[in-house]
């Protein structure tokens, strides 16, 4: 059940392979066409480069600027070189405000210039207006089209004023209410114009306690916010409190959904707009930096086991073993990391629950330690026949785990408190302390009792 | 900049807090319930368990069901087990009936026969029809808020009506057309009602070919069609094509943010409904699991190891860097695996583009694989000062990180295949295959070679 939408997509996309190759081209083309535009995007990314020059070539110019703005950025640099200038203006032309800046930060210099001059003198303020925020912000966010009215007319007024405006912004659940020099005052639900006597006043119905959002909000406050209260679509706010545009659900939830596979991305040191068929070599370089980085760690960790080399030599046992101890203590540390890392993205870490949080985690690091040593002593007793190897490794278990609830803890907060990002670099910090004190407490401790 | 929610967050528990320790509970209280439902229930799973208690006992009871809904499942039941009958039942007034079907399931079952009793017949129909639906399918997402119209009335007839009805659901941005037998026709969007001449038939602005979603739709292809299409709220069906009711993008956000969730705390083994206060010992049991399988497979290495014992012991040297070669697959193996694993996801690997894919993943892992290899013999030479330990080395390394690229594309297309979650389990198997063979190539290329 849960694989049919994938299937569905897996087969057009089968299909329009299969008809390019026997080339059958203008069925191939029929068939992609009857496609959403966010299908479009999605099957051309999972098409190898050249595939995909030829795919691009049959999608029709009317959904060729909404394909553009749902692939992913590296996917889109290589579909805009091949395209002209023509093509380029053609696939803007539509766009909203919010889109447009960001599709134009991938254009060349000279096209941009020639699609402001295209453009009238509002739409360019407009615009302008989006490209003077970053692009994580409300204000990079939000679109231009408002409907706004006065608070002093009838909604039979309002109605009659739509009426002749012909179309509503897609997502309007309500009109923004604002004086006369655009100050926002408050919002008019479009149920309450619908449902509510015609005579009455806006005024009456001015919802005073709307959630406005100030141009400057970071994006991810600004999904928490929609999230929180189940907003369609929120105000934008300047300094001055002036109205300057609107955000939408739908670009929430794509921010929603982009700050998600960052996260996921972000753990394995990847960057979160990859284009899957890249070319080997650029992908190469981008790896290679979080291999290095991790080559210094296992190097530190090979240090380590260095400082005993001569234990190693007389019991070799220990170099057989050693892997398991520091292997625990990081998956045991992951567990703890993550979920403090969770809970410091929701705000819900602070120094006034941290000592109850390292509390409880060093409990589940003991208890869990305590039998998990028992276990491994156990096995290791039955393996090599030595009680001696099996107390000393249930030892170094006991202490590498309650290591890794303390860093669990501990690293995201110091990370945080250097301003690094504790979901990007906790990992890599984590199983380096768990390694070394995993391989330090085992061999240490056999230095000490077995030599 | 991005912390201002949180730190506004953070300043509430902060004061709450140590309000609550100095026994000014009045103007805790206030300061609670001003913040919205959310940002409650996110403050109270930010508390460890005895002070969230003392908080829930201040939270107003007009609160009080939308808190419930908003925490996470097992710090909803800690706090259930708080709450008397009346107390109850009155949290799950005014519940939208997607919510309170999934509110029930934690009720003990005397009360939810109460609650079905306290409705009336159409409320309890409704209901009824909710919970006939798993949670994570699209009838279990819907709400039965519908407002319909028939096709052959003109706008006028329709806004009288609406004006008769007084309101309108949250989040109706179309209303439904019906036939006489509820058979869903198509959409008449609120925007031209708004905007249309009044003396127009509904006939003519009835959209047919809206988006309706049929009720055993799984939630997450629901969430792709809202996030693909931008949608606001869509109809659901039933097997023959009535109208049984209506998902709202605000579930379907909670949808899409519940799935990233899972995906990150499962790669850790955790579950995504956990209080990060629960009791240590039941963390303790859960936690053992992950570890029970992380020591399986770090015992396989080791027996992989234990095979070159005497090799080991001839040089020593093998044992410090044998780490770092198991290490480096680790990386690259998930790195690859991690991409293959966000395409899937989006269904974009199939078999006419795997091949592509794994070559292209082979690729950068050959070309990593020298260049690193090429860095860490470097080093083994000059630590160890033997060129044959350098060789061996980077043989092995390439070896591995070839090893990576195959199974970080073969794995989770092998575990989909096996009906495994890939996003799941695909992490400790990859690690287990670049750790064996990491091991193995070295230790067994330097038995060949040095001994």
């Amino acid at each position: 059940m849960a694989e049919e939408l994938e299937q569905k997509q897996g087969r057009v996309a089968d299909t329009v392979s299969s008809l390019l190759q026997g080339g059958t081209v203008p069925e191939a083309q029929q068939m992609l066409n009857a496609l959403h535009p966010a299908e479009i995007a999605n099957l051309l990314e999972s098409f190898p480069t050249t595939e995909r020059k030829l795919l691009w070539e049959l999608v029709d110019e009317e959904n060729g600027g909404e394909v553009l703005l749902q692939v992913n950025d590296e996917v889109r640099s290589g579909l805009i070189q091949e395209m002209d200038e023509d093509e380029l203006l053609a696939a803007t032309s539509g766009m909203d405000m919010d889109d447009l800046a960001d599709f134009m930060q991938d254009l060349p210099k000279t096209l941009t210039g020639e699609i402001l001059r295209s453009m009238d003198n509002q739409n360019r303020q407009r615009l302008e207006s989006v490209l003077a925020f970053p692009e994580d912000s409300a204000g990079g966010l939000m679109n231009t089209d408002t409907v706004t009215v006065r608070p002093d007319v009838s909604l039979d007024v309002v109605l009659r004023y739509l009426r002749m405006r012909g179309e509503m912004p897609e997502l309007t659940d309500h009109l923004f209410v604002v004086s006369r020099f655009d100050h926002f005052l408050g919002v008019l639900r479009v149920s309450d114009l619908l449902t509510r006597d015609p005579s009455g006043q806006v005024d009456d119905l001015l919802d005073t306690h709307a959630v406005a959002i100030a141009a400057d909000t970071p994006a991810r406050e600004v999904a928490k916010m929609f999230e929180d209260r189940d907003l369609i679509s929120a105000p934008v706010l300047d300094e001055r409190g002036r109205l300057i545009g609107r955000i939408t659900i739908d670009d929430v939830v794509d921010v929603i959904r982009e700050e998600a596979e960052r996260s996921i991305l972000s753990m394995a040191g990847l960057g979160d707009e990859e284009d899957m068929f890249a070319p080997v070599w650029s992908s190469t370089r981008r790896r290679a930096v979080w291999l290095g980085v991790n080559l210094i760690t296992a190097l530190l960790a090979a240090y380590v086991i260095g400082l005993f080399e001569a234990t190693i030599q007389e019991v070799v046992a220990l170099a057989v073993l050693m892997p398991v101890v520091a292997s625990m203590g990081g998956i045991a540390g992951t567990q703890t990391l993550t979920l403090v890392v969770r809970a410091m993205a929701l705000g819900q870490v602070a120094s006034r629950n941290s000592r109850a949080l390292l509390f409880k985690e060093l409990g589940v690091g003991v208890l869990n330690g305590l039998f998990w040593a028992g276990a491994l002593a156990g096995i290791a007793i039955l393996w090599f026949g030595r009680p001696a190897i099996g107390a000393i490794i249930a030892a170094a278990m006991v202490i590498n785990l309650v290591v890794a609830a303390l860093s669990g803890v501990g690293v995201p907060l110091l990370l945080k408190r250097l301003g690094i990002d504790p979901a990007l670099a906790g990992g890599v910090v984590l199983t380096t302390v768990t390694d070394v004190i995993g391989f330090m407490a085992f061999l240490g401790l056999a230095t000490i009792f077995l030599i």
